[in-house]
């Protein structure tokens, strides 16, 4: 026998598959929930069976929500003509934590990716251009992760709106508050040289 | 909002629970879980479920199985005289990795630790005892971690196991095979030394 029993071989196999968990992690994963009392881990299988079932998109801006429009776009108190684009549901947490910006967002889920095969299609751009066209949006602030897919993105989105005359912006790039300047990459301090502040 | 949707976080934190999982690779899981096509999710669920609810210690050698015998002491050709304790079924595993050895194997769930107040009453302690005193057992092996509590365990069970007069043996300690001697710590290689072979 070089095998666990199969229902404990299938759920390891279930962990490994997960990003980042290698089999051996994936096999300590299993025995933990192995040694769960009964309950818990009906909890846990519930927890997956439930977030697949009851979590959708919020009709307006693409965010997870588990009605049909989430917190944010419901909350009277928000800013609607200012929308700030994110590539993923964790980047508003991200934004919602500064607790300073005050517009909606939209969630794209993902960034265009030619090498992965992710197109204009595969992420939620029509979407986006549709608000824009139908809602009373005067600025869209273009937050997707500064690296090279993320930067891609922003130009393609930035040429996509450019006919509606609405302002497009981009994050600041510059030192990160509180990073020490010797660890800071080149470009990054490059941009922000050219980014620079009068005082 | 500083938060994500009910089920969202519901899964996030079913999957901070899991040892060695903390906050941002619980988001990264769950984000990941809720992207699978629906049957795959629903496999992962059921996984957990099925792993919990068909998963039973087998009656001899309390390893887990989905029977009531597991393959290895249902197994005719094994050698039935010869027991070997360890502390948990993925040590029957690295034994049965090595092909070498064919005797039945004795899982323990656990070691004793005081600290974590765990007793011989919470591990298959009085299992393995019955067995040595029903069946025809000539040799013990007692293969828990060399570590202190692995080595208490075999200490408690080598004298609970000394009135049924039958060989009681622990494994050698001993320089890794392919390790370098300058990275073996003392213990080891005063062990070693104390264990040395005739040529």
């Amino acid at each position: 026998m070089d095998y666990f029993a199969p229902p404990v071989e299938r759920l390891i196999e279930a962990f490994a598959r997960l990003p980042g968990i290698g089999q051996k992690t994936a096999q300590r994963l299993a025995f933990y929930v192995l040694d769960l009392p009964r309950e818990e881990a009906e909890r846990f299988a519930d927890a997956i069976r439930d977030a697949k079932a009851k979590t959708f998109t919020c009709k307006c801006c693409q965010n997870l929500t588990d009605s049909e429009l989430c917190p944010i776009c419901a909350d009277p108190l928000r800013d609607r003509q200012t929308v700030c684009v994110v590539a993923d549901p964790r980047d508003v947490l991200a934004f919602e934590r500064t607790k300073e910006y005050k517009g909606l967002y939209h969630v794209l889920h993902g960034t265009l990716s030619p090498m992965n095969h992710v197109g204009p299609d595969d992420i939620r751009i029509r979407e986006l251009v549709q608000r824009v066209a139908d809602e009373d949006v005067q600025e869209v602030i273009l937050a997707t992760n500064p690296d090279t897919e993320g930067e891609a993105t922003a130009m393609y989105l930035s040429r996509l709106l450019q006919p509606f005359g609405i302002r497009i912006t981009r994050l600041a790039y510059g030192i990160p508050v509180g990073g020490h300047l010797e660890f800071v990459d080149e470009i990054t301090l490059t941009r922000a040289l050219e980014g620079r502040l009068e005082l």
